[in-house]
């Protein structure tokens, strides 16, 4: 076991999943920020104890062990391309990158260890390795999956549905979909099998945002001691099996 | 794939599992039912097509692929050395057999391929391979697991509970029980696995009796194909992993 | 308390729901069938104590306090019309009555009480009663239903829902409706009500479709003492408020 | 409808409900926080428009419809008294007061309305209702009531579950209790009637603890137009029926 704490770069440090990640590693005893990036010049160069870098400084960051991204698709080559050079881990919530981005993203992956995801949240991924077991254990049997979210959400079904649909499918299942809007739900997923006479149901209720970057600090914490690879947000939690 | 109906003799053939698994093997064409053994002598040798015999006469019932027995202790050891002497499989939800029977189980697992289960729903024995693998993913989080059944059942957690129970615990988790009583409920099993700000919940809802008939055909068509060995219900269900 | 049984008549007593009233109606001692009405002059005059009709013998059928119809829009009129005639309650659950006949109902409860439901499930009537409370209590919350059934069922969303769909209309909300079709489930309504950081969910699973013949057979028994009019099964469950 | 925004007097605002309910009320163009009154002299004497007073000075607090009282029993009867003085309403979530203070409330009620109450969120006052007319209406069903909260929470079961509890008695029916103590759960109420072959489920799930200072805010502009007496949340919820 490797006590050191894992120094973090943390890119995209002035949105909302940068702040949160910021405060939470702030907690965690076993994690040291060593850089928070941000689009332009800080008026502050050291906040909180924390040095802060604008995007253009990058290159005089100083040693860490993994970088954690989440910004916009313009910011995303610069970082990956540091990663790559120093030989650390490199997670990314970035959304929007483009097919030329994702490639460079599999390249870098015969170097580095790497994860990039569109939900950070644990119990999602836990919920979606689960999900493709019951599949293939229950074949025959019919899936649905329900999901809910606040009024603003634009897009039906969400990305975390389609996700599970998915893990359903590698499953042998075919899973049908309904969308649910409505208040402020910061996101529900519930998965049911249902066969004759019982019904097996998985479900994941979200109700604090912060578990999208407790789930990428985790993750980023895990990536340290990892081969080369790409790896899922599943592939990571827990004890191994 | 054989596509020959599987051969099945059915012990305790007049209980109401035994009744179940007469009615339900009727329906499905890859099964076919040549022996049905009841205590006493019957009224009637055929039955709906089906050869009855008494228990004392079981050394005369005709070929079969696996039996299965749902009786008493006392009926336990002569199906047992029935399958042992003509090498076949062994699917047994007999309640109450003795530490010595179940020695003389696990014997004869190193020749017959066999099952002994409390509960022979499907959806249970996935729900507690899910159980096991998400405490063993989402350790540090909370497990509470209630069960609801009907106002007559007198035990409480239910011998279910204490499965996934077990199963928790394999994963590293450490349940707590709750325990519902009303109406008639048939069985629910709810197991929540709660973190900071997310939680996972497994649920199984049995709405008919029939699920434990039906996972014991199903059970009895796997073990054919079986190699000696002393199998759980999960290792049975769907496709192999 | 008037304590002599109630004297029933069964009209579409061959029917899946006449032959549940007959074996339920049998369990209870405040109930007693003096009549079973089936289409066909009946091979036997009188089956397990009760007399058996013909749809052609109507007239001459016992007296009885109050009649339950389970049959087809043309067997209607007549049991109806002999209600009236005797001045007695009249329960009915057959669909697929025309307009004219609707009118013939409403004209008959001037003189006679009288229900006529889709839905005779006594949780549910109590559910679309709290689903109207709910909604007027909660102006500004969404409201979803989602109703499950199984594969069998054609129309969505089921009658039931829509009906539950109307109760919160009643009370201000602006219902939106999610179907599933699964496995065989009998029947399940979800109402759920969400606000800015809480929600209210309500919830009716039905597990034996029996549920439908106790409801009338309770509505029945509620109705020998009320004045003449048109009620809900709402209007008759528990106690009055 | 009278459209002047309604002048509330905070007492207690520097406590955690006091903080939310000013920058909740902040967000409310029909409420108006006219003095914020904290324990000691304030540092400041307007604080982002809103003139602060020390308990002390509770006096000189300029004119208002209705205080909002989240403090602590010493400071409870100096605030009721303002009010009884100023003829105004009173709402109170302050726990542990006396049963002489809880005198002084019924007897204030004789001349302004009050509300006092441990949980001020709609939708429980809500299920409160449904629950005792659920209770009513399905006599003879098993009734259990399932909590769930955060693992510091001590007290079992929770208040708000023994509200719900003593609202099913008072419908009829005899509930049982089960309290789950789990993660960060900010709570969930859980109350399920159970009949033969059916069941109705209630349930509220709290997501953020705003709602107890939304729900006092509304309880006070309800307040403003009542006549004197001791209301129930409740009874303030909706439209009246």
């Amino acid at each position: 076991m490797n006590n050191t704490p894992i120094r973090l770069l943390i890119h995209g440090a002035s949105g909302r999943m940068g702040q949160a990640l910021l405060r939470l590693a702030a907690e965690d005893s076993s994690l040291q920020v060593v850089a928070a990036v941000v689009r332009k010049p800080p008026a502050q160069r050291v906040v909180d104890g924390i040095p802060h870098f604008a995007a253009s400084e990058l290159a005089g960051a100083p040693p860490f062990d993994v970088a954690i991204d989440f910004s916009l698709p313009e910011g995303f080559d610069p970082i990956l391309a540091l990663c790559l050079e120093r030989g650390v881990g490199f997670v990314s919530g970035t959304t929007g990158i483009s097919e030329i981005q994702q490639a460079a993203l599999s390249a870098a992956a015969q170097r580095i260890p790497l994860v990039w995801a569109t939900n950070f949240s644990l119990g999602v991924a836990v919920l979606a390795e689960l999900v493709e077991r019951a599949a293939a254990a229950l074949p025959g049997w019919d899936c649905d999956i329900v999901e809910s979210h606040h009024v603003h959400k634009k897009d039906a079904p969400s990305g975390t549905a389609i996700t599970l649909g998915e893990a359903a499918e590698q499953g042998g299942a075919a899973p049908r979909f309904a969308s649910l809007r409505a208040g402020d739900i910061i996101g529900e997923h519930f998965v049911q099998f249902t066969g004759l006479g019982e019904r097996v149901e998985l479900v994941h209720r979200a109700t604090n945002r912060d578990i999208f970057a407790r789930g990428a600090l985790h993750v980023a914490s895990q990536l340290r001691a990892r081969a080369p690879g790409q790896y899922r947000v599943r592939d990571l939690v827990g004890r191994p099996r």
